[in-house]
């Protein structure tokens, strides 16, 4: 199975390329990439690798600002993502990393890396052993942050 | 009819595995589950439990966390889970528990396990006798806290 | 023209009852009513009306609770209802009453009440004379509590 | 070419009745009206115009309320009317007036019938002779109140 | 192949106008452009430009102004053009300037030419050699204000 990678230039770190490195460490599977100027070009980017470039799931990269319109187009964006995996019965996993995360730029820089190398183990367990999830189902896992944990311990 | 159920690893709770419980205690069915790891993974996993596995129903389990980004992630995952309902004529419920309607982890595992177990018991109903709910419409029940009950008594 | 009644355990009036009652008060027609637990499992509850159960419109009744949340459910169910509408050129007359609309449980069900009767006859008009509505356009109507009016008098 | 309109019993001025007096003045066109009782039931009228009565385009006239409620109503509306556009390639011209626009009756009425009728010649130019539209690109044109105007002058 | 443009009477500056003369400094393309009245009348002449005039990759050029009503038209406009680029598997460049960015007319001005010229070699990169990006990606570009830049320097 092809795996796809977009992400965007507006992003602050790179994002596609921690991906890609990621994925590599782990399997060796033929990864289709694609940056786009923002998120909201995401969407249909993510389509494309899908239809015409044959990827069986993709990653979604993008930082979104600190302004309330930020927030919007990434709620925007995120929609559109929902929507083509719809269209598509294919997962997309959504890697955003919001700039308000974190305090500075070390920690953003560091967030963005953690959390684009633990999706992309999601990605390569939701494509070649899903049911392994099931068996971390109701455990609090985060990406980036450490874990919330059970409720019940 | 198979009955799809799918959670995700961000829950605190293993909803999944208290629904299947749920549903074999009233029924014996076919269950086909899956675990994604959040919520907006969730509705092009139930397309394909009700696609790829033929669900003729399924639950969609969930745990949105207690930030403003949380719920708007919970409204993304909401509006893709009722367009993939519309798509494939196929009733999917929600069974989202928002961290911030307990007041601890203890009444927040107590919570997610109530309102699972009564969410599965409407979708054994749902799925085999609907017409036992008009029986209840208009009674005001809730899953999880106490019933609302009627306005007019 | 059958006319689809669509309505929930959650609402705490029974308001598909109702309006059964007021669609048999002004005409003889067949009714196919479905309950369903909230307002979200409408929009496809609605399609599986005008598909499956060959309903020419369709009554959508429900009645949100007071908390945000509430009111979020509210928003993404009608986002669905309206969908429905394009992908089957269907009307469905949408009976949302909240309640925060009310200050105590006696007016809560009266409003419910009446505003179900005031739309039951929309829907009959809908059906059978639609031109009779643009008798009243731009009249300030309203259902339920009294009608605006129109601006110049 | 066939003109729709489509407006609602909801609003205070009959806005539908004022958009066909103007198109009449500018041009002998055959039009079609429809009136429903809420702008949420404007999108599938619309798109019933387009589909059923062969209306190549459409004015969607509503007058939402001054409630928080009325503004989500508006919105979930005008997402109906772009989906409406995109599904059937047809251009179809929102005309809202939000009843908090004005400070009174009178000036609600004054308005909506101004905004009215200068969206009716829009539709006009749009069907008839769209690259007019061209010259006005970027000169920060408004329906009802005075114009902007381009920033540069 | 192809470049739409399209933009509104609404804005105010002629945003179609700069995009084409930009577009044409970098490429000998052939260009077709459109001018509807306001933003929520992009995403279907964005589609028209797509599938009835055969654009390759289309620009959607707008101004929304500063109160919360022209917030909620522009998120609709992004919600519709995303859905038309997952409709038609084309990239949308949507190009909006909010009036509340810039502190008066002229900052408005310069923001709006600045912004849409960018984009505009954007688009053409994205048109003729989209892996071109890939060596921006997460360098934080952004357009008209200077860019964020990379948060690991």
């Amino acid at each position: 199975m092809k795996i796809g990678v977009a992400d965007t230039t507006f992003a602050r770190v790179n994002m596609g390329g921690i991906a890609m490195d990621e994925l590599r460490k782990h399997a060796s599977v033929s990864i289709e990439r694609v940056t786009v100027p923002g998120i909201k070009d995401l969407p249909v980017a993510c389509k494309k690798l899908i239809e015409e470039r044959k990827c069986g799931i993709v990653m979604a990269l993008g930082m979104p600002g600190r302004q309330e319109k930020d927030r919007m187009c990434a709620h925007e964006a995120s929609v559109g993502l929902i929507s083509c995996q719809l269209i598509t019965n294919t997962h997309i996993i959504e890697v955003f990393v919001h700039e308000d995360e974190a305090t500075d730029d070390r920690e953003l820089a560091w967030l963005a890396e953690q959390r684009t190398r633990e999706h992309s183990r999601n990605v390569l367990i939701l494509a070649f052993s899903p049911e392994e999830l099931t068996r971390d189902a109701g455990t609090g896992q985060r990406q980036g942050f450490p874990d919330a944990g059970p409720a019940r311990r």
